[in-house]
C-alpha cells in the first residue's frame, strides 16, 4: 500500500490533474492521495492558499471581501471545466463554504484564518476525489476527521495526538482510492487547525505512519533531489538515495524539497519515502530510507544558509567556572532565543544563532545580561555569518573527509569562521562570511562531486 | 625592578643556591626573589615538600614522625654546611617551628598538613636570605605576612585578596633584595594557607603584579619553553616569545611549564614574564606577552592531553526544543562536573569532559538522568579521548590553517574524532582516540614547523 502526496504545482491546473490521476491509476498499491492546495502555474502565478490568506485577513480586517472569493471560486471553476466535471455543486458549497467560515469565526480572527487556509487543500481533495470518478476510479474523498487526523488546538501550529495512528490505521479496510487534504487536522473539539510550514508533507508522512504503507510517495515537480542547490551549481549530481538522517541535517539547512519536522511519523515508523516528479513519473526519483549503500558515495550532499550570527564570550579562566556555558544558555532561554551551536575554547565561548532572533531590544537586552551576569571581559556579536553542512553517511570514522573540505575551501582563498565537526555523526559543519559562502559551496561541491584523477583533464 | 621567582630544582643544592646569588648579583634592577622548597637534585631524589608531607601525615596519623623530620633538617643542613653557613641558629629554629606547628595544630589536620607544607618554602627563603647576606648582599627574609600576601581560608586552595596588592605595593620602598617564600600567604585570622598546585608560580606573579615589576622572570630548569612536548619531539624547536593567551591555552592543556592560573596576576597587570634556566642564565630564555609579530611564526605550540571522554547524546528535533543543551549542563553542574567542548550537530549534542570526572556511580547517575529527564533517543559514553590544541595568534583569518591540520593529520592516517575551532581566535582544537594523539601530535608538528618548500631535500 502507497500512500502518495501531491505538492501545490501537481494539483495546480486540469492538466496537473490529469497527471495525478494517471499516476494513480496506473498503479493499484495507490490506495490514499494526500493533495495540497492548488499551486502556481506559472512563475507570477498566485497560490489559492495566498488568496484564501487575503480573503480571510479582508474579513478579520472587516474589508470587502467578495472578489477575493470571487477569484478563488474561479480557480476551482476553471480546473473543473477544463476537466468537463459536473461541478456546480461542488462549486456552490465551495462558496457557502467559506462565506459560512467567515460568519461562524468572526469574532475568533486566529481560528477563522486556519479554517480559510485549509479550505484550499479542503475543496482540492474533494474535487480531485470528483475527477478520480470521473476517470473511472473508485474514489472517494475523506475528511481529516473522518480519517482520524486529530491534532492539538494550536492555530498554525498543530500537532498530531497519538490517539490518531489507531483510527488512521482503519483507513485500510476503506475500499478505492481515499482523497484526503493536506495541511490540517481536527481538534478533539472539532475545530480546523493548520500544521506548520510544510503541512501537506507532515499530513502525508501521518497518513503514511498511520496506515504502516509500504511507501511514503511524494511528487513534486522535480525528477529528484539534488545534492546541493540548484541555484548555486547548475545540473547538480541527482540523489538516488538518502538517509533519514541525511536528509533531515540538509532540510534543516537550506534544502527546501522537505519541511524537517514532516519526516518524523515516517522515520519513527520506518516507512521508506520516494520523492518524485509529477512531471516524469517514469524518472526513479530519490528515496528517503534508512540505511544506505555509503562506500561509494560517503557524500549526500552540501546545504547552506545565510542569516546567522556569533555572540562571542571571552573570560580569562572561563573554564575554571562551573556554571558558566549553562548560564550563558540559560539567559538565551529566558529570551525565547534557540541557538544552533556553541563552539568553545579555553577562555571563549561562542553562541550561533539565527540572527533574526535578536531584532529590536534583545541584542541590547542579552549582552547587558552576559556583561553583567557573568562578569565577562568582553562580549559582542558579529553578523553575516554562513553554514555551511556537509552531509553523508560516509563521513564518520573516515579518515581525510575534514581534509578535502578545508583543503578544497583553502584553495579557494576561503577563510573559515568556525568548524564544527563531532558529535553528529553525518554532518560536519563550516562557519564562513555570507558573502563567500556561494563560492564556499562550489568549492566544496567541486571537492567531493567532480574531483577527478591526477591526469584527467576534463572537467 | 624584576621579580625573580626559582623553582625547586633551581634551589635545591648549594651548587644551585650559588647561581641564584650569582643572577641576584648580576642585576641590580633584581630586587624580588622568590623562592620554591628544595626540589630535587637527581631522578630519584626526593624533594622537600614531599618529605614534610610525610611528616605531616604521620604526625596526624599519631605515627613516628622523628626520622622524617631528621631527614628534612638534614637537607637543609647540607646546604648550609657546603655553603659554609653559620645555620646553627636557623637550623634549631627549623626543628623547633615543625615541631611548635605539629602541636599546635595537632586537632586541626588540614591546617597542620598546610602549616608544615609551606615550611619548605618559608625556610629556604630563610637560608638563601642568609647565603646573599653571606655573599655581600644587602638582603633580608620577608615573610608572605610582613610582604601582604592576605589569602582566602582555604587550606590548599588559597586565592589571593585584593587589599594584598596595596600593601604588597609598598615593598618598593624596602632597599636591598627581598626574599619572600612562594607557596602560602596568611589567611586575614593569621593562619598559613597554601595556593593551589603550582603555588610559587602564582606567589611570584602576584609580587610581580603587586609591586609593578618590569619583568616577572621565571627561573627554571630549561632554556625556553618548546613549541611542543620534547617528550614527544627530541629537541623541538624553541620560543622566543609567546602571548599570555597562547601559553594559557597550552599550558591548559598538557604543557607543564606554568600552572595556567598563575599567570593570571601578571596578565591582568600586563607584566611581562621572562622564563629562563637557573643553569644556563646566558641562554634569553622564551618572553611571555601581551602581543607578538606573529607574521613569521602563526603557530605557537600544540599541547595535547589524553584522559578524555564524550558524552554522546541524539534525539530527533533536538534542535527544536528551546532549553536542551541548556538542561544537559544543568544536570553536569548538578554533579560538580566541568566540560571542556559541546560539539553539537541537528539532532546530536556531545559534551567532552575529563573522564575521571565520571568515576564510580557519577556515569550511570547522569546517563539515567539524561535519558528520563530528556527522553533521548540515546546517550552514551566513549571513553579514550585526547585533545590536541594548535595554538597560534596568528591563526585567526589565516586562510589554510585548518588545511594544513587535517591535512597533516589525513596523511598520517588519523581519523579525526572532532574539530572544534571559532570561538577562541589563537587556537584549534582536535579530538582523535588516545592511542595515536602521539603520531597526529608528530604530524602536526612537521606540518607546522618542518615542511620545507618542495625541492629542498633536508628534513
Amino acid at each position: 500500500m502507497k500512500v502518495a502526496k501531491f505538492g501545490g504545482s501537481s494539483v495546480a491546473s486540469a492538466t496537473q490533474f490529469r497527471k495525478v490521476a494517471d499516476i494513480v491509476s496506473s498503479d493499484v498499491e495507490r490506495r490514499i492521495v494526500i493533495v495540497s492546495a492548488p499551486g502556481k502555474r506559472f512563475k507570477d502565478d498566485v497560490k489559492v492558499t495566498d488568496m484564501l490568506i487575503q480573503l480571510a485577513q479582508a474579513a478579520i480586517d472587516g474589508k470587502a471581501y467578495d472578489e477575493v472569493l470571487d477569484e478563488i471560486v474561479k480557480r476551482y471553476a476553471e480546473i473543473a471545466n477544463e476537466l468537463e466535471l459536473p461541478a456546480g455543486e461542488f462549486l456552490a458549497e465551495l462558496q457557502d463554504d467559506l462565506r459560512w467560515k467567515i460568519s461562524e469565526y468572526r469574532n475568533e480572527p486566529c481560528r477563522l484564518m486556519d479554517a480559510i487556509k485549509a479550505s484550499g487543500e479542503d475543496h482540492n481533495a474533494r474535487l480531485m476525489a470528483l475527477y478520480l470518478q470521473e476517470t473511472g476510479l473508485e474514489a472517494s474523498y475523506v475528511s481529516p476527521r473522518e480519517a482520524g487526523i486529530f491534532v492539538t488546538d494550536e492555530p498554525g501550529n498543530a500537532q498530531i495526538l497519538p490517539e490518531s495512528y489507531e483510527k488512521l490505521y482503519q483507513l485500510r479496510n476503506r475500499r478505492g482510492v481515499l482523497v484526503i487534504p493536506g495541511f490540517f487536522g481536527y481538534s478533539l473539539d472539532g475545530h480546523i487547525v493548520t500544521f506548520p510550514r510544510g503541512g501537506s508533507d507532515i499530513s502525508g508522512s501521518i497518513v503514511a505512519a498511520g496506515v504502516k504503507a509500504d511507501v511514503y510517495e511524494n511528487f513534486t515537480d522535480v525528477d529528484s533531489i539534488y545534492c546541493v542547490n540548484p541555484s548555486i551549481i547548475a545540473n547538480p549530481r541527482k540523489l538516488k538515495e538518502i538517509t533519514y538522517r541525511e536528509m533531515r541535517e540538509l532540510s534543516y539547512s537550506g534544502f527546501s524539497v522537505f519541511h524537517d519536522e514532516a519526516l518524523e511519523p515516517v522515520y519513527r515508523a520506518g516507512i521508506p519515502v520516494c520523492v518524485k516528479n509529477t512531471n516524469n513519473p517514469a524518472a526513479p526519483g530519490t528515496w528517503i530510507v534508512a540505511k544506505r549503500n555509503h562506500q561509494e558515495e560517503p557524500i549526500a550532499g552540501i546545504a547552506s544558509d545565510t542569516g546567522f550570527c556569533s555572540i562571542n564570550i571571552s573570560k580569562y579562566l572561563m573554564n575554571r567556572e562551573i556554571g558558566f556555558g549553562r548560564r550563558v544558555l540559560q539567559i538565551l532561554e529566558d529570551e525565547g532565543i534557540s541557538y544552533e551551536h556553541t563552539p568553545s575554547g579555553i577562555d571563549n565561548m561562542s553562541v550561533i544563532l539565527r540572527a533574526s532572533q535578536l531584532e529590536g531590544e534583545k541584542e541590547k537586552r542579552i549582552l547587558d545580561r552576559i556583561q553583567t551576569e557573568l562578569e565577562v571581559d568582553e562580549v559582542n556579536v558579529e553578523y553575516g555569518l554562513a553554514l555551511i553542512m556537509v552531509v553523508g553517511e560516509g563521513m564518520e570514522r573516515t579518515v581525510g573527509m575534514a581534509a578535502k573540505a578545508t583543503t578544497a575551501l583553502a584553495k579557494a582563498n576561503i577563510n573559515l569562521e568556525m568548524i564544527n565537526q563531532g558529535s553528529s555523526e553525518v554532518s560536519m559543519m563550516f562557519g564562513v562570511k555570507e558573502e563567500v559562502v556561494t563560492n564556499a559551496v562550489r568549492a566544496l561541491y567541486e571537492a567531493y562531486f567532480q574531483e577527478l584523477p591526477v591526469g584527467n583533464s576534463v572537467k
